[in-house]
């Protein structure tokens, strides 16, 4: 993401736009206040990435009104050229902020304040304790239909991020594999990526066996002849995520492997079919599933379809069974079946997906055919 | 931090050990239940890292027996080495984890249960309805007893943390700063760290007026003569983390430079002389405030002394004035005094220290005296 650290005049017409459409959902759901700390949410509607820490930096957004920023007093400088969104309270290192957002916020008996999903609990218990006789509820759903839909600027990025990390794989699978170990693999892919100017988000590859593992951590497991290799990675530009995943064989496969990974190429663009305006999430994850399930391999299939992508690798919507939220134009998510057959092989086949007025487009390219390395 | 992937024999008496002594602090305290997500603190006692994400997983410790942990299915694998520790309650992904601690909890009316700090709300505040009538606080009193003290093996980890960091250091300032801007330098002094083999966790490079921002971004400012350039910067070996920082100055620094310079130093050695057990920790930072304000800068250090430093890179104990807690054998913080004049220049001087039985033990030995780079 961003800094701010500088005092020249940035433009914060965004901001202050998606600070207006928070307040109107407050009024549109009841709710009287919304406190974000540092997280992707308060990048979102503030523009300021910060770092979160023991020392708290707070949004405190009411209905209607004037937002106000709580900040310790060694990083307000980063916040100067923000004044015009949010006034400042800026808090001492031997005082309590917690106490600053209660005098702030005042009487709070029988009012709803919602707090941002990934706030620090050591925070929201300071903050029940020093508020009392509100109700206390999860910012998610005041914040989704906002961020659920990516405005144009966002899609670019998050189009452009892709771009890149498909000419990162296609350098990466020019070199032969075998011999390296999983955590080597990974960091020659991480660096091709960063190579593309993308921050480094996450990074799984996993060998083997161990590709059976959806969400294995890289180890040392040397990657050897015969072996499925699944990479699992995103790099971020400006902030937003790109989030891919290929599969590889290091050496002709076999036919059940051509089998799983045919399937999983089918489910992958059935997915991507039943993405529409209107369609609910739990439908696209059933277009996979059912393609899965009736070639035989349904219960190898352990994880939902997908999750949104934006300035996090894991937002709303998710492409989950239960899930009936209609499908929205500007939506993007990931498409991303899966067969998994435990201590043998695992297939993973993923790409970032926008829902358009007229259906799904992918957000990456790097090609789906099976890809056989040395 | 390492991962725990693999099937084969892992030695778990050191998590034995710390998952007792956690519930003897239960015990000592009054509390029925400790409930840890995905955080440093899972790490300590379970020797699992894991990623933080909107699937939760989670360890439930009650004061007495047996503890469980519950788990996302696809992550489930990766626990399977760990079952000696804890029951696993593996969770499909249409199921409500949260749900699943209540169940597993049952009646708690009255009872108390404890959070690790780093939980994300989102959960707390559906623990808080699916377990009604439990009073919710902090799990920091009840872990820091244990986090706090590091045992010989951590120590270890800290101080070879801290001596590859100083390796990097040297190397670093063997080649001139001028002309790059903070980011390229902080690229480069990120490269000579990883090739210590040390992970990165973070990294501060802010040159001239952008000095006397303590928590300043590295930013596109090209760094010139005449500019004083603090480095703030750490790196993790097996999850534990160094955290230095370096201020030197390009070209002959002026007589105004060197003074701050000074007292700056003198008051990174008046704490490390303050550091003996049963201090109290303000005492530690008052040694060292008390010699900046007598130098005429008081208002100018902006911040408190320092932080603990072990699995994260700020924890307890915090040294800082009002913190009353003495000091004891084997805590380990940072001791990093700073001047920050603004718009015009910073400086800071950190080094990771242990409290031994005999006082201060510094765990980084990277030059503190001037240096002046072209």
């Amino acid at each position: 993401m961003t800094a701010t650290d500088t005092g020249s005049a940035i433009d914060l017409s965004i901001n202050k736009d998606r600070l207006s459409r928070a307040q109107a959902e407050l009024a549109r759901q009841g709710v009287d206040y919304l406190l974000v700390g540092i997280s992707s949410d308060l990048f979102y509607l503030f523009g300021y990435e910060g770092h979160a820490s023991e020392r708290l930096t707070m949004l405190v957004l009411p209905r209607s009104g004037a937002a106000a920023v709580v900040v310790p007093k060694l990083e307000s400088p980063l916040l100067r050229s923000r004044e015009a969104l949010a006034g400042l309270l800026v808090w001492e290192e031997t005082e309590a902020p917690t106490a600053l957002v209660a005098c702030h916020i005042g009487d709070a008996v029988g009012k709803t304040i919602a707090v941002n999903d990934h706030l620090y609990s050591s925070f929201l218990l300071k903050l029940q304790d020093a508020i009392p006789g509100a109700s206390w509820i999860s910012a998610n759903d005041t914040l989704k239909p906002l961020r659920m839909i990516k405005d144009a600027r966002e899609v670019e990025l998050l189009l452009e991020a892709g771009r890149r990390t498909d000419v990162a794989w296609e350098e990466f699978i020019a070199s032969p594999l075998s011999g390296l170990t999983e955590t080597q693999a990974m960091e020659r892919l991480v660096a091709l990526t960063r190579a593309q100017g993308l921050d480094i988000g996450f990074g799984i590859c996993a060998s083997g066996p161990n590709a059976a593992s959806p969400h294995h951590h890289s180890g040392d497991r040397v990657i050897k002849h015969g072996d499925s290799v699944v990479f699992d990675w995103g790099g971020t530009l400006e902030g937003y995520t790109s989030d891919v995943t290929r599969t590889v064989h290091v050496g002709e496969p076999d036919e059940e492997f051509r089998r799983v990974y045919a399937t999983v190429l089918a489910a992958n663009q059935a997915a991507l079919d039943a993405v529409k305006p209107g369609v609910a999430c739990q439908e696209v994850d059933r277009a996979a599933r059912t393609l899965i399930s009736d070639a035989g391999y349904g219960n190898a299939f352990l994880h939902r379809l997908g999750h949104g992508l934006g300035l996090d690798v894991h937002e709303e919507p998710y492409l989950v069974e239960g899930n009936t939220m209609p499908l929205a134009a500007g939506m993007v998510f990931s498409d991303e079946p899966g067969i998994y057959l435990a201590g043998r092989l695992g297939v993973r086949i993923e790409d970032a997906v926008v829902c358009t007025e007229t259906g799904g487009m992918r957000l990456n390219e790097a090609t789906r055919e099976l890809v056989v390395v040395g």
